[in-house]
């Protein structure tokens, strides 16, 4: 690793030769693959954007030019080289750096990312920022080509002209969003890929630079090459129908022909939109082999608990068995197939999966047309995804009372992907929709009864579940679950306290409970809401009119959660009892392990423990 | 009106020759005229869709096949002639039609639409669900050339290919959107239009109709003219691109020329985009000449209330007196400018002002870019449609604590657009989203106040302000404001009962409290909460321990209200104080007046003033 090692900096990128560059390229690619096993994160985009990386590097300043990275899933290799090489065994770990871009980690990065799609428009919001405030410096952003297909990526191409402006875009195409790409612009792409014009076009380029002596090529190949790119690009792809002027394709794993192109693009006097081919996984046997296999790599310590089934299987277990017996069935992913566990349903039930791309808001919207033209649709959708959609869930689902189910995957602390995949506001938002019914089990029972019932109400159905292992069963005898919307008393209390939790929250406290009684306190009580909205009041009421302490329980934010909802009908109800609220207070939740991030959040056995204690000895003082 | 009295159904529309249907096309208008300019109501797209539905009508049924309509701006003369005509005049006012497709309204409505670009991806699950449940009806969706640039239009068509089904897309382009039509795809679509392909396609299907008796055309026409259309049409637009079959320009104005196509592409055996071009307004001079102006007309009554200064031009006002002073301000606007009153903005500062079309979610993150990038961007938003881009609120702003100004119009309840268009979400989900300042003003000094503080905070304010006329001054002496975040106390209590307002909601709670002691209640205490987030403990916690009534109101829903924060927080304080919220109850809020919606909210001064009154009984009994 003598030549990654020994850089002190990005701008000794420039000064390579491209045999070092070579050398340089493997030790990064060598450094991600250690780290990615141990820590887990996303290993195939990072292993296929490593020269493009460089290249970017050779050819712009990280820290006066704004590089804006679309997803983050790729920018391993930038953290590498900027200044982040010594600190990148701590990928993913609580206090180590984040997996994906961050302003307050390192000056090179310009723009918070996680979600898909943003780079382009907030671009082209730098590039306008510099126009106006007469700065000079160049603006680019990188896109794959799974993102671009997304609608807001689209929104910024559609802008591009009208907005008047330099940057340059950058599309990082591997022929895969996470999973296989979907839809037409895919095939469009390809059609490119293989078009004569710009396989012409590249090799006038390269014959445009063939014995100019290095340092004063640039402006005899701009002068040469400027009229042949006009004259050989033909308007027959999508961004010429866009007025985008489009370069390429070009090869994104040769820094020696990104470098020229990028050098091109710099002293370009126009936006332009550069296409290069990579290979996702690129220098990994494996990782090239099974790309979407190898998108995100759990952490080694993970990788050793895999032996449990996981929420999500299960839930996709549930569905595939009802899909087996209704043929109304059908599920959709916004792109998540395996993190989904849909395989099966897809290979089982070819006619019935629709992968529809990164693409939410198109995705829920059609959920609801085939909601009323009489299918049963199931829309597999993260929390933090759905955050993409809730329009289209609130007004063409809800608003229609359609029997949409969505299986929210990925609720609460998600872990290391860190902030802006949390899902924390899945409680909250979703509360509010009226039609909506949301629940969270707390095993696989109630996962089981709640989807039957979801599949047989005349509405839609908000089901959400947690990251991790699914719990089998919790707190009850034999494998009969309560009806209906109903909440569940699992444990009357004897004393001042009753708990009260939902989904993942409910087993947390049961542990507490346990706590508490081996403390000596008289049994707390503990109540399984199951039913986010509408609450069950029928079932609550009374609790809350006994008086004493009631400890709610959320994975998601405090503010607009159920713990106020409960706090809210305990007023209405005039009622004489305590009320104090565990979950996620405001902030955004840094990344970590889930367990990390519950400790942050001050969800512990102790705290919940302790309003057992308080209340015993007022009781008693 | 002797054509349209006489119609007892749409299957008439078909044997009308076509010297009748130009006489049935001008008694719709008629009709649409005169109810819109009594009832408000969207006018020119409606005016410019008459033939376009006419000829729908005659090759489509209504009642078994799928007839999606995009935003339903362009609704009016369907529901006329399909089985509303004897209703229209009712339209969006209290129990009466709404302006917007509505499947509970007539089994004509096949999709509840009030948002942009949704009517793809709801046609394509119709297609699917049709497949899948092996029906046999066509789907045809109507979309405006506005609508279609939308990212999850692009999403759709996107899918398309890959969905493999049919449906049939009408591009109904006439030039606009809401304002003239943004962007690339824009200038496309023009040079589509004018395009020599096109032209000789048209001509080809022409000449293949001469001298073919009606009646049996169909499959003759069809033979000639498919072939004719492979080997003309060439791959040279955006829709190729994405591998969809496109036809056109077509003249949306002759219904013979869309019978002869929509006759055709019944026929067709795959999907296939027809391009119709229509004129906004067409048939009132003043709606051709201004279609932005006509594009949503104010009611009669409405336009007598004209003379006083709505908040939307407050606030376009005050932020270009901001923008005058420093010249980092800029303000974008998803396709409202008319809407946000942003013309004189536009005018005086055409560099800094930015309609990206409609498309809210680039909008947002373009805001995030800018702001990044050193700029002071103003997004200005209409509560229902910031709905579209709540994931980019949180994320590429909120998350990096960026300092962009939401400027939320509309919030609240909007009247007679209805169920689609009401802004009762932004308080609860905003008020969730960690860093971000979410206030209402009551007046006009306020907002000033609170706008200004905003342009200076080193991170994102929310301001919400409702549709109608500003409130210039409201229980203030002479003109200052308190600063910060602070709540405001009227008036303290002299008896049980404070209320807690914020917003237009101070107003209203104003008026209950004269009203109270007019009836000789004590008293009762007025807060203006004036920040929604963070909420103002240290004046409220006194308050609430102070014990006795809180009544709050918001014009928003009361699950995730402000209310229930109030009351979590009592509940946090063991405070013993009786909490009663008002606002709205969780339902979708149909169309009317503001006025009606108010009382359907049960948010009477009776009730208001009833809180007092019970206090005070019980008090003294």
């Amino acid at each position: 690793m003598s030549i990654l090692e020994n850089m002190e900096g990005p701008d000794e990128l420039e000064r390579l030769n491209y045999a070092d560059v070579d050398i340089l390229c493997q030790d990064v690619r060598d450094m991600i693959t250690d780290v990615v096993f141990e820590n887990g994160g996303h290993l195939a985009s990072s292993l296929g954007a490593v020269e493009l990386t460089v290249s970017i590097l050779r050819n712009f300043d990280p820290y006066s030019d704004r590089i804006v990275f679309d997803v983050g899933h790729q920018t391993y290799s930038y953290k590498i080289l900027t200044d982040r090489r010594d600190r990148f065994h701590s990928v993913r770990s609580l206090g180590g750096i984040s997996g994906f871009p961050k302003r307050s980690e390192s000056p090179c990065d310009h723009f918070d990312v996680g979600h898909s799609s943003t780079s382009l428009s907030a671009a082209l919001g730098y590039a306008k920022a510099r126009d106006l405030l007469k700065k000079n410096h160049e603006v680019v952003a990188i896109i794959g080509d799974g993102s671009i297909i997304n609608g807001m990526a689209f929104e910024a191409l559609n802008h591009l002209k009208e907005a008047d402006t330099k940057v340059i875009f950058v599309l990082n195409d591997n022929d895969m969003a996470i999973s296989p790409r979907i839809g037409g612009a895919a095939n469009h792409f390809a059609h490119l890929s293989a078009n004569p014009y710009y396989r012409k076009l590249k090799k006038a380029i390269k014959e445009c630079c063939k014995g100019i002596p290095k340092g004063e090529t640039i402006e005899h190949i701009l002068g040469k090459a400027k009229d042949q790119i006009k004259s050989l690009v033909k308007p027959e792809n999508i961004f010429d129908s866009l007025d985008i002027d489009y370069w390429g394709p070009f090869d994104g794993h040769s820094v020696e022909e990104m470098d020229l192109i990028f050098s091109l693009a710099r002293k370009f006097d126009k936006s332009v939109l550069i296409h290069l081919i990579t290979q996702k996984g690129r220098g990994l046997e494996m990782a090239e082999r099974e790309p979407s296999v190898y998108h995100g790599v759990s952490s080694a310590v993970s990788r050793l608990k895999k032996a449990s089934k996981s929420w999500s299987q299960a839930v996709a277990d549930e569905i595939g068995d009802l899909a087996e017996r209704d043929p109304s069935v059908v599920a959709l992913t916004p792109a998540m197939k395996e993190g989904s566990k849909l395989n099966g349903f897809a290979e089982s039930f070819p006619d019935r999966f629709f992968d529809v791309g990164i693409a939410e808001e198109h995705m829920v919207t059609m959920a609801a047309g085939m909601a009323a033209g009489g299918l049963k649709p199931v829309a597999f959708i993260y929390s933090t995804f759905l955050q993409r959609a809730m329009d289209q869930m609130t007004l063409d689902v809800c608003l229609q009372n359609l029997p949409v189910l969505f299986a929210i995957d990925r609720a609460g602390m998600v872990g290391e992907d860190g902030e802006t995949h949390q899902g924390l506001f899945d409680i909250g938002w979703c509360r509010m929709i009226p039609n909506l019914v949301v629940q969270a089990p707390r095993d696989l029972v109630d996962l089981k009864a709640m989807i039957a019932e979801a599949m047989n109400r005349d509405g839609p159905t908000a089901i959400r579940y947690p990251r991790g292992a699914v719990v089998t069963s919790l707190c009850r005898e034999g494998s009969k679950s309560v009806q209906g919307l109903k909440a569940e008393i699992l444990y009357p209390s004897l004393g001042e306290v009753t708990y009260m939790g939902i989904g993942k929250t409910v087993n947390f406290l049961a542990q507490a409970r346990d706590e508490a009684i081996r403390r000596l306190c008289p049994s707390p009580g503990l109540v399984d809401l199951r039913t986010i909205a509408p609450l069950d009041y029928e079932t609550l009421d009374p609790i809350l009119l006994r008086g004493g302490t009631v400890v709610t329980a959320e994975d998601g934010y405090l503010d607009g959660g159920i713990g106020e909802a409960i706090a809210a009908r305990s007023a209405e109800l005039n009622a004489d009892v305590s009320i104090h609220r565990m979950g996620v207070k405001k902030a955004f939740l840094p990344h970590g392990t889930v367990e990390d991030q519950w400790d942050i959040c001050d969800m512990t056995l102790e705290k919940a423990v302790s309003f057992c204690g308080e209340k015993t000895e007022r009781k008693t003082g």
